[in-house]
């Protein structure tokens, strides 16, 4: 029996103008599924969210009160950060990923959102022909947003899907057009938490300093991939990184899952002094300034936001020093979404869902914040809206750029075990419909 | 005789790689000085700072803390802001400025910055041939900024020094061109404080329906016109704004300078509906969304930032509260900077300097926040480095499209009594120098 009939489904997606779920952003799914809580009365199961839940440092909190009694509210804060969060974020970077960055490049931003438009601004602005961005998909759609709002082109292919895997090989046709400036990608992913392992970025680094493309990459989900303990400061094992194999690489950082601080909207941009001392007549054409860190400081971060919260900065720092410190361990804390995705991963395989993007070579993927799944009665679409009838939503994985289009991404990060409990009688109701 | 050497100030400019003050932004002079007080031990009477020298609310420092100690930090703002922001920012324009439009079309931003990057980045998309924007000079040279890294074309015509002011006679011109998309001016104007009469903005406002153009009106100086008390809400009189002639009118609104909260990044982009509902091919092609709401939301806002800051949301709404409620003035506060310029203006009066851009039509400016000021013996260029000499530092007013090159601005923000009193002895040494 299902929760949610039809027709109010299709007033719902009527509001929102979306004619099919397939083709709605996150945030439109969202809308509607709290709209159709509202009207039906339903709890809906959700994991449509990519929200963390977890607590930040208590460090975070008291930093963040001390700037909020200080004169420092008034003040304009520098566009490049505070010295001290910028040599927290060096200090990070050194401890946890064993990569060298001097601390004057380690550039706060609103979120990762604001890194990733800075470097697909800058690096599709450098040189006269590489003016492209490539994606390894699955990926976040917002940043196919970002180059398109920026009037840049892009391509995008999915690098997951194929099975043995061979991510060098299917990229390396995009390099040699020659016109690819940089390359995309998250480790590990949203949506499907796959990771590049390191002879993958390896190879990838070798066909960057070839063609001279800049790999971009997205740390949004900082060590979390759980297979591995990466939570100890100064000592391996440390994440794969496209920073350990070529300096053609910006780190995209972000404080909002790894320290659970997504509303106060921190995160950096993380260059090499290689790349920050670019000077080209591209830049100068489109920024008025030549040099890449002049280009970011004042053609992109002052334009953008003119900097970052002070109070916000300060909370970021004092996540970061935490961590550093030994006081806090965000990476232990969040085994709690490993545990969630082990239950839900069961939960859905026992009630005929599959899972997808389930592997990285022969090893299953770590459980985690995302993962992917889909249903054999939906081979191309319709599942997310199917599942919405019986109370439970998850976001289809096609903006993702998604070879596997049927599938669909959850989130474990604000389920709870009562949600864990409540979608076994759910799924056993779908798969009785469906039987 | 003068504190600072010929040869400390070109090392100091060889540092930054600036050939001439008048070509060096703001940014770049205030580093500069920062560089030449720590090697010369000198205390500058520092005028080139734009930035608040008040407190902000108490409410706002209260609600700020409420949100760092609550599950907020973890959760992304809403890209839209909070409903009670958006509220407060509708009543607040309704009360202060006697202007309608709907809470839902108050968008929070970091900023007016992030406010007119958003209002030129879809107001420069709408139309196929309407692309450029037009500034009304002097103005602020990062907006010229965001244009410019936008790719956006701009024209730009001081219309402040012509004797007497014809506004709207200067800008038909480029209006009957017929590739005008928006019209950007400040009132008050940074740098130097001139106001657009209520009779000139209706000009304007008749010239903008007739040519489908959108007024971009820069409020980042909201009601601090001290000729006139504009700080009781809900009663005459109330703010010029070209939101009382035409609906065709963007205003971007800060919390920077009016609520002493530049160390937060707040702000908003005030839409009326007629704008906010324009549905238009251009838009779609450039956004993906044809709806400009929704191209502002998922094409600027969620790419740039994805909402602006928890806590910083918050402090913003306990200020604008706090006015509403009559528990805070600080439009009363900010004659503080009043009293400042006055002494200030008297004393650079006194030591040969002139005033520049020092009337509104018969009616002189207000003693404020900024003013623009020169000297005969620096007719072209130059000034700006002789007070260097001297231990004082302002901003040309070259990078603002001024028509008196030559000028300066001048910044009271964050003047003390003791830089009052200090200014007199330095200015008649330079005096001395020039007699």
């Amino acid at each position: 029996m299902t929760l949610i009939s039809e027709q109010q489904i299709a007033d719902t997606k009527a509001r929102y103008g979306i004619e099919q779920l397939e083709r709605a952003s996150i945030r439109q799914l969202v809308m509607m599924v709290s709209d159709l809580e509202a009207l039906s009365g339903v709890d809906f199961v959700r994991m449509e969210l990519g929200v963390p839940g977890l607590s930040p440092a208590p460090q975070a909190r008291a930093a963040e009160h001390a700037v909020i009694d200080s004169p420092l509210l008034a003040q304009y804060p520098a566009l490049n950060g505070n010295p001290s969060l910028r040599q927290a974020l060096s200090q990070f970077f050194k401890s946890f990923m064993n990569v060298d960055v001097p601390a004057d490049n380690c550039i706060p931003t609103a979120g990762a959102m604001q890194a990733s438009l800075a470097a697909f601004w800058l690096v599709a602005n450098l040189h006269p022909t590489r003016t492209k961005i490539l994606f390894l998909d699955p990926g976040f759609p917002t940043q196919i947003q970002q180059v398109q709002s920026l009037g840049i082109a892009y391509e995008r292919v999915d690098v997951f899907a194929q099975r043995p895997r061979r991510v060098a090989d299917q990229i390396r046709p995009y390099l040699e057009n020659g016109d690819i400036a940089g390359i995309v990608y998250s480790n590990p992913s949203n949506p499907v938490w796959n990771c590049l392992a390191p002879e993958e970025l390896e190879e990838i680094a070798a066909l960057c300093d070839a063609h001279e493309t800049i790999a971009l990459e997205d740390l949004a989900y900082f060590g979390m991939d759980f297979r591995v303990d990466y939570s100890h400061p100064n000592q391996p094992p440390y994440p794969p990184s496209m920073g350990h194999y070529t300096h053609r690489c910006i780190q995209m950082f972000s404080g909002s899952k790894l320290f659970n601080y997504a509303g106060q909207r921190t995160g950096a941009v993380i260059i090499p002094e290689t790349l920050m001392a670019i000077e080209s007549e591209q830049l100068k054409a489109r920024f008025g300034y030549a040099s890449l860190r002049n280009a970011l400081l004042f053609g992109v971060i002052q334009p953008t936001t003119a900097g970052l919260c002070q109070s916000a900065q300060a909370g970021f720092e004092g996540a970061l020093r935490a961590m550093l410190d030994g006081k806090w361990n965000p990476l232990i804390e969040a085994r709690a979404y490993e545990q969630r995705a082990v239950k839900l991963k069961a939960a859905l395989s026992a009630h005929g869902f599959e899972l997808l993007y389930d592997a990285d070579g022969d090893t299953p993927i770590a459980d985690g914040f995302y993962f992917a799944f889909g249903h054999p009665a939906y081979p191309d679409a319709g599942l997310a809206q199917a599942l919405i009838e019986f109370g439970v939503s998850a976001t289809p994985l096609t903006d993702a750029g998604a070879h596997h289009k049927h599938g669909l991404r959850a989130c474990v990060g604000l389920m709870t075990d009562d949600d864990l409990h409540r979608i076994v009688g759910r799924l056993a109701a779908f798969q009785e419909a469906h039987a």
